[in-house]
């Protein structure tokens, strides 16, 4: 039995399940501060006989193993996690291996072995809410490099026609600072879930998104696109989306039908926390390998 | 002994070497027309006894191994070279394993085994010339999904004061249209060798390839960044592109020193001819694989 966090900004979605991704518990509890909310997660697993823990955290979180402060949250906006030592936490209380990546990678991992994109050994998971991120799967990996990703802070060209600043504390109208739901609200006056049937709001989100997927195409040519988060709900930005980037793209290379290729989560709300089950396996049998590779 | 060669839209280079990169014959011809390049290909490497042959290709290319039309060059302007199938007809000529990927990809695969990213198992190659293309190792793995990327291709803002429509004949002014050399001599009337002192050339360009770099690492986050390609031999334009995306990226990630992250190849001119011949030694581990797990 592997335990499976979705540390997210505002809720911790906690869980236990097998290594096919099935869970069979779970608890959903507040962000608050980290004594507070760990103390919780922590009595949760104490119930069971885990073999591993998988976390997909909201971050920026550090992911190299190399680092002398890996596993930690790092240059978050919520002061109360910043530089929370989540991977030494979870080890010092139940000494298992600790899978440990952001939220959206966990989400792309989720997706590639059970949701939309399974079967397939690439992926790009986008999830546009509070935030935006992505996460990918590259040769049925989870994509890192010098860091993870963060993919929600690209450029996008403006529209000409909006003059909202953007809401980016770093980069101000970047694809996050126009595109994500506290942007959407601050320019209309209204929560995006209020606003489903103002056609120009959904047209202007497509036109950014549109832009985005343009790049992370031409980038990283996924083998799908899967878009999440509260604000992909408004599932009428989908055929906008299409169009905007049926004509940004201009046919220069050949994609598939676009409705195929650019989808909703195949897991709901299920993506991330499903991928942290994964997380934990994946821990548990490099850990099982490097034992035995070392004869421990 | 391994066959190599680097196909370019105005010159291919063919080598044989050793599968540690090592270069002891090459010949240079200049690309025309497939019957009379192809040809001269042959002869140059029937001299041989060779255990296969990489290529790395100009494009777009075919690299999709389930594809009826793998192995060949698709859309390409150059059109008598467009559909040309060069996999079948080396394949043909010498019955040996062929490898076959983007000239940018070889060369990303030459600077990480051998040249500025030796070492790493993740770097981006990208060339700025008569167009702009990007190559990446992931995970020590060549970067391939749906196809190859085309980073040459992404959207970055205009300048403001930068007047010029754009080149590229698929998106107007994308970086390619921009920033590559024939946009370069289309602007300012003359070609970019002949403008080695003026400061505004060079750094509206740096201005241009800086935010591609910012959108390469907020989704990529390569270990380290190779420029290389003719544009890229004005290395006046490298602390240019520091200042910009320092000013861009505002401290959000950290980053490696940039004067030691994105540099130029460690291996001259040679990138892409020692990439292919990593690849003909991969196809041929790969052959020998399938061989023995298929007990042939």
């Amino acid at each position: 039995m592997y335990g499976a966090i979705e540390a997210g900004g505002t809720k911790f979605v906690c869980a236990v399940g097998d290594e096919f991704g099935q869970i069979t518990e779970r608890m959903v509890i507040p962000t608050t501060v980290p004594e507070e909310t760990m103390t919780e997660v922590i009595s949760f697993f104490k119930q069971y006989e885990l073999e591993a823990i998988g976390v997909g955290s909201f971050g920026p979180i550090d992911v190299n193993l190399q680092s002398p402060t890996y596993g930690n949250i790092t240059s978050t906006p919520k002061l109360a996690w910043r530089d929370f030592p989540f991977v030494k936490v979870l080890k010092e209380a139940f000494q298992k291996p600790i899978g440990f990546n952001t939220d959206v990678n966990a989400a792309a991992l989720g997706e590639a072995r059970q949701g939309a994109a399974q079967g397939l050994d690439s992926c790009l998971y986008i999830t546009v809410g509070t935030g935006i991120g992505a996460g990918a799967v590259v040769g049925g990996k989870l994509l890192q490099g010098w860091s993870h990703p963060e993919m929600g802070h690209i450029l996008v060209r403006r529209h000409p026609n909006d003059p909202y600043k953007g809401k980016c504390p770093y980069h101000g109208d970047c694809l996050e600072g126009l595109a994500a739901g506290p942007a959407i609200e601050d320019r209309w006056g209204e929560k995006g879930v209020h606003l489903a049937d103002r056609k120009d709001v959904w047209d202007l989100e497509a036109y950014y998104i549109a832009q985005a997927l343009m790049q992370y195409i031409f980038i990283l040519s996924p083998k799908r696109i899967i878009l999440g988060g509260g604000v992909m709900k408004q599932k009428q930005v989908f055929p906008s989306i299409y169009t905007h980037l049926k004509e940004l793209m201009n046919n220069y290379v050949s994609l598939p039908e676009l409705s195929e290729y650019i989808v909703s989560p195949g897991l709901g709300n299920d993506s991330g926390i499903t991928g942290s089950l994964y997380l934990a396996h994946q821990a548990f049998e490099n850990d099982v390998k490097f034992l035995s590779e070392n004869k421990i």
